[in-house]
């Protein structure tokens, strides 16, 4: 369908059961959405100087000036790192305070209302690249590969801690997206409760699955919306996507959670007769991961050249640890990137529902086409 | 409990069931903080021209240039107006398109999943002054109460259309808060569903009632949190907040739509015997509209005067039309204002979840102690 042919629609969506409405009125072509607010003029590898920007904590060189490292991207130190996860010097919630108690058995929340707990958890902070001038997107597939394997490697971490119920992986890019640091990194939150989203996510997803019988996202096969795919991922612009140029990184294959995407690097292992075997399931994750990073790669590629390297956010929704087999079978995670072009107002808080101005088909017609190879 | 003395806390409020984490080391003092970002460094009557500004449509003498007038205060008019309600030029939701068809007896929403609807409703704009320069506390109590009657007045109209289930009354001001005109004015969205954050508050609601016995809203007591009282209304920082100084308006009585703050000016009426007497319910709903105008006034100029003219939201929470008498139990309205301080980055758009620096006490007795009568 043509651009100029679009009417009003309100679309919901089958993931968070969302409505938006669609008013192309309200905006020129979507071609000629760019970002009022890039984030980055003159960036990219090469044009900075390879020495730490002299206020930055998160260069390589002044690792002293940061909350303590939790583990480091190669382990070896002997080696320069290339990733860092460390502590949030300004957490959200703090490690060094005694958890809530367990909820009785089988209720997850026993009394609704009002309710004030500790403020207990883990904030951390993945430093991405210990170079001030170089964007996730400029990374090689492998470095993003590893920073995707080094969120994991911290999930897996933080989901033995038997009070911390969800992590949710975010990053921030530019500081009207919340970022208060510019050199590239992203942040994790290991909360004490499962957040509202993520409930009303799971709930929605279910509702689906119990009428259809199918998970929302395994169920996405639409052509128009989509903008990549490789063997293991798609990358759509979701059909009632809540912004313009919102994009979803889905696996293909039924996956409930994110951080199962690499359980180990040894896939090549000792078989009990002593000889030496490839683990293919592990093998298989290797590769998603790599698929991943690529991916990845490439949206981001894609958004800053499209849209004027705007602000963005990227959060990926995984399930909660501890999930009943039985859910499993509509919980599927994914990676939403979200760039920041429009402000959110009084109608999107109060009700919940997004105004979105460009037509998801259109979106992923634009970004398709888009040659980053240049 | 001294500012200085609080460590982080996350609560959960008995509205909207939202989880919000009070965390006071990721800020200066509570006094400190300040919008960077004023709506208007020298606003106010007095300091403008009469004239209008040349290119604003909003301005008195410019009426040709708007979409079509509903209505107007005073309707005479022969009469200079005061307040007009007016369709938006440029509608998220369309009145001219084939609403949709009538949902299945019992059933609001009959299947889950994906769903595109025609983008049928209705967008209107509520202007509250003649004058360009003047800001909605600028004017009188009587003035904030006559643009409150007109919301009323046009929720009213817009819930006998069969297909509209709820509207969204908003206000946005400065463009970070996502107004694109700076005259002010309000908006209203009426949906041919019910939004997602109104279905969640009311499930919320109805949990808490089921459990307690009691509404959410009737049972907030805490002095602690209280700015302001009224013979009607109270003005409070919510419990779990989820925005620094956010603010909410409740009526003190127990009323489920906003709309019915005001049926009807004709409290005095003739009674069957020919005799002039006051009708004492629609004189007490007159009075409730002005004891609201003025405490709402009273809001706005203290956000404005101790947080350096923020941008900010505000948003009416009603009941959806038409509910069931058993849900009007646990359904409370009332008006929330937003500052926009805070960026929202990707923790709060993945989890649902926010992060609020300033913790609710506090804000209630810095707002409480504000003098904003010189």
């Amino acid at each position: 369908m043509a651009e100029a042919s679009r009417t009003s629609e309100a679309r919901r969506d089958a993931v968070f059961g969302r409505w938006v409405l669609f008013s192309p009125a309200r905006s020129r072509r979507p071609t000629d959405l760019k970002s009022h607010n890039p984030t980055n003029p003159s960036p990219g590898p090469g044009t900075g100087a390879e020495a730490p920007k002299p206020s930055c904590p998160f260069c390589a060189g002044r690792e002293s000036e940061c909350a303590p490292q939790i583990f480091r991207v190669p382990p070896d130190e002997s080696l320069p790192w290339r990733i860092r996860v460390i502590e949030n010097l300004y957490p959200a919630l703090r490690r060094d305070v005694e958890p809530p108690p367990p909820a009785p058995e089988g209720e997850a929340e026993a009394e609704p209302g009002e309710r004030a707990v500790r403020g207990f958890g883990f904030h951390d902070v993945v430093i991405e690249t210990p170079r001030h001038d170089v964007r996730l997107w400029d990374l090689g597939a492998e470095g993003v590969r590893d920073v995707l394997l080094a969120y994991a490697a911290r999930v897996r971490q933080l989901g033995e801690h038997p009070a911390v119920k969800y992590v949710q992986v975010f990053k921030n890019h530019g500081a009207s997206a919340g970022a208060s640091m510019a050199h590239s990194h992203s942040q994790m939150l290991g909360t004490p409760f499962v957040p509202p989203s993520v409930t009303s996510r799971l709930n929605c997803m279910k509702e689906v699955f119990d009428s259809s019988g199918n998970c929302s996202l395994c169920e996405i096969r639409s052509k128009d919306i989509l903008i990549s795919e490789t063997p293991n991922f798609s990358a759509i612009v979701p059909f009632a996507a809540s912004y313009p140029f919102e994009i979803w990184i889905i696996p293909r294959q039924h996956l409930s959670y994110f951080h199962e995407i690499e359980q180990d690097k040894g896939y090549v292992v000792w078989n009990t007769m002593g000889q030496l075997t490839v683990n293919i399931k592990l093998l298989l994750c290797c590769l998603q991961a790599l698929d991943l990073g690529s991916l990845l790669k490439t949206m981001l590629q894609k958004l800053s050249k499209q849209l004027n390297d705007p602000p963005f956010n990227f959060m990926i929704h995984s399930a909660p640890f501890g999930l009943s087999s039985s859910c499993l079978s509509y919980t599927h995670w994914f990676l939403q990137i979200v760039p920041q072009l429009s402000v959110i107002g009084g109608f999107e808080l109060g009700s919940g529902c997004y105004i979105n101005p460009v037509f998801p088909e259109d979106a992923a017609k634009i970004l398709r086409e888009l040659d980053c190879s240049t």
